[in-house]
């Protein structure tokens, strides 16, 4: 039995289930209360209750998760604008490449490596700047307002891990959450941003509006795979990004507290 | 084709490949010099490296790692003697509870949660604070010979959890990397820190010797499943004890900045 796929599928349909109307087409989730209950309760301090939300965001151990717990919000201002999402990034970018630099990049031009592009080669910190750090429920129409504008700039360390992937000679590919219909501003803002000479952009046409992100990307993996291509890293800020079937070789997370998308 | 599997056996051999002689029987790793390289020059201070290295251990960004950086290791002992260890293990078991409290328990006993046991049920930290908290090579026989002392104390947030779990209706699992010679001096410390009434404990038998923990954990898994468990959580701090395949339907990771299992 094709159990690995099984437990995949097993595993997106129980997550259906504790997902209530996702947005679909954008970067952003559901407007749903957030249920901490118990866990915000006991906590003594502040500080300490954040970090460890914090940790239990980045591991996956939270699950689905809606808005920064309103006691947070100051300590993810001050993590995102702070040393820390920074350093945080540039030691992450580190690793990548340093593992990059071991993969024996075939003339071939068939190693990958693929890209998130929101909160991972683009910084959407200036739009959550203004709607409260991720503490409020997601607005669609304001959120699509900025990414028309085209104006997010690039998260540095990412910027230099793609730069120095292409010097490797890795294929760079882009999947994004993004819809079709916003093609032109996405590729408008990448050019803005630095971002130039990427093999492919991927982005959510008709049939894929429906899918959590989860598989999505999963099945974008998979065709690049059919095509002969070595997914050989991929960087996101999502588990989403990185998880599900046609995995990458490794696959490097990055820091994201404003949202979760599954 | 059964992709999934195949993905899992790949990433498998792509780990075989960089890991060196492992200490099969043991939850230590090999006798190898640490790798931080450019990673380790150009972080301005101590404080900010440590805890990105931290983020990027925890979220397996790092890959296989040997020895915690010598700049790093008084940021380790901190962070386990400190508010902060005891802080993210409480509320990642408050998660795994809030979540297990919504699963429909079924009167079959058949609803399964998979603990791993060291630096999950058990602490090793008195072993630790004398062996320079992850900083050193790792030593099979001192360790051996703590394991057989059997007075490795619980950890108490999963103490309580697992006290919880069983008062939930959860059959309970403990799946280990220790080995089948040390199932005397576990199930001892096992009762002396309290956790009773448990299943099955699993350990490495001689045909899983040679395997990474990922590969064997699975195939535990896999034959509860096939069993007709429900394998419905799984706790353990380490990404070995939760990746793989027939994983757990939530699965929740334990900080543990003392040593890395592949």
């Amino acid at each position: 039995m094709d159990s690995g796929r099984f437990t995949i599928a097993f595993l997106l349909f129980l997550l259906s289930l504790t997902t209530p109307t996702l947005s679909e087409r954008l970067i952003r989730l559901p407007q749903r209360p957030p249920v901490y209950s118990d866990i915000l309760r006991y906590r003594k301090t502040d500080e300490s209750f954040c970090e460890s939300w914090k940790y239990s965001i980045e591991a996956n151990d939270a699950g689905v998760w809606y808005v920064v717990p309103e006691k947070c919000v100051k300590f993810v201002q001050n993590y995102m604008n702070g040393d820390r999402y920074r350093s945080d990034s540039e030691v992450i970018a580190e690793y990548a490449l340093e593992y990059a630099k071991t993969v024996n990049v075939s003339g071939d031009g068939k190693d990958a490596w693929v890209f998130d592009i929101d909160e991972t080669l683009l910084s959407n910190l200036p739009y959550y700047v203004n709607h409260g750090y991720g503490s409020e429920v997601f607005d669609e129409k304001s959120f699509d307002e900025w990414v028309d504008s085209a104006e997010a700039p690039a998260l540095p360390a990412s910027f230099r891990l793609y730069t120095e992937l292409q010097q490797l000679g890795f294929k760079i590919f882009l999947l994004t959450g993004r819809s079709e219909f916003q093609r032109e501003c996405t590729d408008k803002n990448l050019q803005f941003a630095g971002y130039t000479n990427y093999e492919k952009l991927f982005l959510r046409g008709d049939s894929d509006l429906g899918k959590l992100a989860t598989l999505y990307k999963s099945e974008k993996r998979q065709e690049l795979k059919d095509e002969g291509y070595r997914v050989r890293g991929s960087s996101g800020d999502q588990w989403s990004d990185l998880f599900g079937f046609a995995t990458a070789d490794r696959s490097f997370k990055l820091p994201n507290p404003l949202y979760y998308i599954p």
